[in-house]
């Protein structure tokens, strides 16, 4: 008889969102006059057009499927030569880092990598990840067997978790035990944190020690602000030894539902195998996608490129603008009335401590009850992220003005 | 130290298409005078333009992106409801085939679905594979753990290999031990063979009296012209309780360079736990693609819907005929020059015995040097290819007469 994959009973059910749209639908069942004033900061979903500069890119490359002359079938599995040489170039070279075209792979999302990842690491891999943490990280370890069972408070054993608290500036230690897989997300979600550049220091160095790779979640590198904050962890020396690097159109250029991203993966990093030789992650990355995947649409691919010219950089620019703007004003309506407020800053997410004597879930019912104003609680990110909620910046000026009004006068 | 996983090392290089992509280019290096002359009937990729249909659906989807009040970002991970009710409306309610919307999936390939249906099964299944077969099959499975290493022959000691030949009519006999999860794949790829409705209940009753599941895929399906010939599984009575289907858009629409396709999972489909309880295996999937995945591009989605309007329909069938017509071009010069032939009647591949005396390879030389034009050698989809060599009906019309004269001309 067919067996099925046993680690997926293991996975508590994906209790966050839907709890959340719960308790919405009951709020605006109870009180229907309420529920069209309500505001929507939940979830990181982008809110503005797609530049203008990815839209003629992307009809273009749709008139030219109907032509004979220009027609293209199945692209090569890793990316159009065309879109890796931009990102190449315009992500890494152009900022003196070293990336070769050929060490770029493109792919429909970040989510999705930084869980297909795991399909060319075995499963006796040591996994380290923070606490709050963008969900995905641990789930798709679950799913791979990299697990034990989940515990009452929501762990799960067999991760080693590490802690990030205002303490250590929602950057976490270096581990007291051995880990092979660090998962890391700068700048963070959900916290908003950025990582200096000592502290990314000290990662790629615990790394190389160790032999340890570092899977680091680079999505939201484009609300970097502050120029001494690294963008790439390929800005540290010796992280091509250690870290592939996930990036995604999905936030700079409003690509959610175009689905772009890339991973970059350098020729130099390393695992280990059973016989303890040394081998290259690049070619079995590339393997991995020729034979499970087929790359991204064709106008999607010419879309993303054209996120690289004038125009289209000009386009995010103005895109970063707008959603930077929303955070620097939930910030400061939070520091207003009191909060202490994290992140926001270099990244679209304003991570709050609730007021004193009310939990995260505490401060999502005030919020939607008082404010009709939907935030994420803290704790649905892991344990330390009790005590806070998240604000996604990603709105329109005129709902975030409204934000700030209700916050300030229910609080 | 951070593990690879060792399965990866057991995979063989990609022989196939790098080894003709060789020969052709030292061909062509010797013959600078003939290189422009070669046709390539290799690879099944698509030759004629995007149907207008979908290319309007795109274009309109990517102007929704641009305004505020039509824009869409996250998607639903498993599709979008106008999607699935397409798909479920238009492929299998309107022919009487019970299938909820909510058990089809939208991805972006059936090459991909095929490799990551995996992840919901166990590691313990036995697993069955016709031979000659789509290489993705075994190759997925060789990552996922299920084989053991290679043989010499090229065949992976854990699979249980089903031998396809004239005298089954490239259809496997039920096999004389227990196998859990069952490839199947008709219209075929690589042979062309189609399997009669009584085979395939053959199957469904003993995948349910053994509890197995049969991976039936039908990216094939819409040149299927007999109107005897099963274009689902789940036109057999009980394939709901053993069989996923997975489809595509990549043949019948020309959207190999567009990226969408489908897998069908039936809500009473069920595997069984360590613990040998039956789970049903529609929420692992639902699970699956959430976490792991975040669907198709919108504007791609709108183009899949638009191939089920009557002008969608009208083109598809444009195409089917064209390409159908080849198929059937190359049937007959093949036959006339006293070839034995197979396939070709409700699939674009025509698969065709060497001539004696002459193995796959030595067919591909000939063809390449004396005919200048590319074919895939049987062998390349596992030794019961043997003696046999594939020519792709994916061509213009012009081609594909040059390639039946010279077909013609060296034979």
């Amino acid at each position: 008889m067919a067996k099925l994959n046993n680690n997926y009973l293991k996975l508590k059910a994906g209790y966050l969102f839907p709890e959340i749209g719960r308790r919405v639908k009951s709020f605006s069942d109870s009180n229907p006059e309420d529920s069209e004033k309500i505001i929507r900061c939940g979830i990181g979903d982008v809110t503005e057009p797609l530049p203008l500069a990815a839209r003629d890119a992307m009809k273009s490359a749709v008139d030219e499927l109907g032509s004979h002359d220009t027609f293209r079938g199945y692209g090569p599995e890793q990316g159009y030569e065309f879109l890796r040489c931009a990102i190449a170039n315009g992500d890494y070279r152009t900022n003196n880092i070293s990336v070769d075209d050929d060490e770029i792979f493109v792919s429909d999302g970040s989510k999705c990598d930084t869980g297909n990842i795991l399909d060319i690491f075995g499963n006796n891999n040591r996994i380290a990840i923070t606490d709050p943490v963008y969900p995905v990280y641990v789930d798709t370890n679950v799913m791979a067997g990299n697990t034990g069972e989940a515990n009452d408070d929501g762990t799960y054993s067999g991760i080693h978790y590490m802690p990030c608290n205002p303490l250590n500036s929602f950057v976490p230690e270096i581990p007291d035990e051995p880990v092979d897989l660090i998962y890391l997300c700068y700048p963070n979600n959900p916290t908003g944190a950025t990582a200096t550049k000592e502290q990314l220091e000290h990662w790629v160095s615990y790394a190389k020690e160790h032999g340890s790779i570092i899977l680091y979640d680079a999505a939201y590198q484009a609300f970097i602000q502050d120029p001494e904050i690294p963008k790439s962890i390929y800005e540290i020396d010796g992280a091509r030894d250690c870290a592939i690097e996930f990036r995604s159109f999905s936030k700079n250029g409003g690509f959610t539902g175009v689905r772009c991203a890339f991973t970059v993966v350098p020729k130099e990093l390393m695992a280990e195998t059973d016989s303890g030789d040394r081998k290259p992650l690049h070619p079995l990355w590339s393997r991995r996608q020729s034979t499970k995947f087929n790359s991204v649409s064709y106008p999607v691919q010419r879309a993303a490129e054209a996120l690289y010219n004038d125009e289209g950089k000009n386009q995010i620019n103005n895109l970063i603008t707008h959603y930077m703007s929303n955070a620097e004003k939930l910030r400061g309506a939070c520091s207003d009335i009191g909060l202490s407020v994290y992140g926001g800053k270099n990244a679209p997410y304003v991570w709050v401590a609730c007021p004193e004597n009310i939990d995260s879930w505490g401060m999502f019912d005030k919020m939607l009850n008082e404010a009709n104003v939907v935030i994420t609680p803290g704790s649905g990110f892991g344990k330390a992220g009790e005590g806070f909620f998240r604000i996604s910046a990603f709105n329109s000026d005129e709902n975030v003005t409204k934000v700030c009004d209700r916050l300030k006068s229910i609080l």
